[in-house]
């Protein structure tokens, strides 16, 4: 190949490159990597003259599980038309009426589409059920297809238990945390104060710490729609990642730049919401860990493409494309806490994403142009 | 299918939707088109359920004989870094010194990756050889491909010819045109006062006239980087077409609203220069005719997709979905003065894009997915 991306610090530069390179795998792990003139035999080789590989993209936020089509509340979004298609709620209820061989349906095509544009690690939450029955479900079906699963029942306060919040966070980290935490290994929760049915700082403390009682690892959506105290709590307990990070202020920054909490930044929903783009630049400025990911959903950003993050990231976000690039990678296997995939040092997962191009750059150079797609070995 | 766009006017909306629809294509043109139900036998069938079927994208602009990579350049654009690897000169070399084979290669994979997003008609410039017989070969590989050829000779004045540039224009207008007309329908001018190596007002008006003494249709780029007589040129020329149009005064949108001059947006061009969108919305609102295309070049937009244009276009530019889709096919067929694609009616051409989703609406949506391909019938 042209250039092989790994990752790796001990090679070219912050992406670890290697130009006319090789890579050879053994039992699905990279056995080894360097210059093509140097490689060992192998039993069987792809032919990737030209080509760039870089590690799978790790697609560390998304909501997959879903029913129903919601592309009429984007247009009326988008066209500033007035609009009362009950937005969340569409989906919760084509979600639960839906069978477990649709949303299995649904669930394995919308996973196929990601490895298809460069995915090879991906997260999913449930979030659409919203009952202990449908949490349960969607995590059920999400394990089938991959390890991160991340049960998020407290995605919004579903539109039954509005009359009472505190019985839904009740059941939430009672009944329904008992029913999804076998299926899941993370715990996640919407901390915006700034809308009315997501989850306030002490409830979503509540929500944390039970996951994490039950055995589960906390990542919390936060700071997406205004200043909040997400981030703040997510440093506080620990958590792998907080996402969004469109508002923060000095003290959340100093919070991120002083732990192990990855900074998640997810373009596509500014984007797709004609909103503000988070400031990357700010971020890695202050040495503060960044991760891209996809938060493909079906309300705020039904886009499950990491090459269109990349590109928006460099656009929009102040991130050149080598960093775009390994927070799509290794920033987001670091969010996952996972140090098998997002680099391609020997011992790593053989998770090789191969560009129509000949270089990384091409990326976002080719925005919109599907050049990336996961390799099967 | 699930949805069938039309664009004929005497069905439903503005796109002439049809639901639950069936079409029939005799002899590669459209022979029927009506409810599912009431569709004639036909002898093979394509199976569409639960898809959107639209006009096959017109990508009326488009600058796809090249050679060489200029990935390096857009990333120091993109991150503000200096960078003097020539520009447009590095294209002209790279595709003066390709073999005719090499070119070929590379028009023929560029034109199969955008007709694997969705666009069936593809116009192509020449504007990268800027001497007699590069001109004229790019022009001769692109006809292979394509009916829509344009020479743009006068694209920029080359690196060896900047010290007379009234030499320049005597060439393009004299020996070039003489090489290039029997290959190309168009001839195109890029009339830009505001660049040092474009050509001025008088300038575009001696090639155009002399294009269209040769038989050829004129068309142009204007009103890019700064105001300009591109615009006014264009319809006092009678072109079928004035693209870019960023910067545009009220005499401008007068003149277009009182012509047939089609302005042609190429939102991917701004989003890879980071530079202001064009305001789509007064341009609609003043009636004059829209046409969405790629621009898809090696120096200010490697993309040649369609999908992204149509989504950009919705996003910055004040487009409804339905208003950027019609502009992508039946406003850019007319701005190449085709009445057989961008719609179809009975007796067009059965140039089919397929949707992996169930209305146009998706296209914006999904931004960034590839969920647009061209039938192969
Ligand atoms: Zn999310
Ligand atoms: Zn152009």
């Amino acid at each position: 190949m042209a250039e092989l991306v790994t990752n790796d610090p001990s090679l070219e530069g912050p992406l670890g490159i290697v130009r006319d390179a090789a890579l050879v795998v053994e039992d699905d792990r990279v056995a080894w990597v360097g210059r093509a003139a140097d490689a060992p035999a192998a039993d069987r080789t792809f032919d990737l003259v030209g080509r760039c590989v870089v590690p799978g993209f790790v697609d560390s936020h998304s909501h997959l599980v879903f029913a129903g089509d919601r592309s009429a509340e984007f247009a009326a979004r988008m066209t500033g038309e007035p609009y009362d298609g009950g937005g969340i709620a569409v989906s919760v209820e084509a979600t639960r009426a839906a069978s477990d061989d649709e949303l299995r349906g649904l669930l394995t095509h919308r996973v196929a589409e990601m490895r298809s544009q460069g995915s090879t690690t991906i997260e999913i939450k449930s979030g659409y059920g919203l009952n202990v029955d449908d949490e349960a479900r969607a995590l059920r079906l999400a394990r089938e297809l991959t390890t991160e699963t991340t049960f998020l029942g407290a995605h919004v306060v579903p539109p039954e238990a509005r009359g009472d919040r505190s019985a839904y966070v009740d059941l939430v980290v009672g009944d329904m945390l008992t029913a999804c935490a076998p299926h899941a290994r993370w715990i996640d929760v919407f901390c915006e104060p700034n809308s009315p049915y997501a989850f306030t700082e002490d409830e979503s403390r509540r929500v944390l710490r039970a996951g994490l009682d039950a055995g589960l690892e906390a990542r919390v959506h936060g700071n997406q729609l205004g200043p909040g105290p997400g981030v703040r709590l997510a440093v506080e307990l620990g958590a792998a990642s907080v996402d969004h990070c469109t508002y923060l202020s000095d003290d959340d920054i100093d919070a991120l730049a002083g732990s192990e909490t990855v900074a998640t930044l997810l373009p596509g929903v500014e984007f797709s919401t004609r909103s503000p783009y988070p400031d990357a630049r700010r971020l890695l400025d202050a040495d503060v860990k960044v991760a891209l990911a996809s938060d493909c959903n079906p309300g705020t950003c039904y886009s499950s493409s990491i090459p269109l993050a990349i590109a928006l990231a460099v656009r929009e976000m102040g991130m050149t494309p080598a960093e775009a690039l390994q927070a799509a990678t290794l920033g987001s296997a670091r969010s996952l806490r996972r140090d098998d995939v997002g680099h391609l040092a020997p011992g790593a997962r053989a998770d090789l994403t191969v560009l129509d191009a000949p270089s990384y750059l091409h990326i976002p150079y080719r925005v919109g142009v599907p050049i990336a797609r996961a390799l099967d070995l």
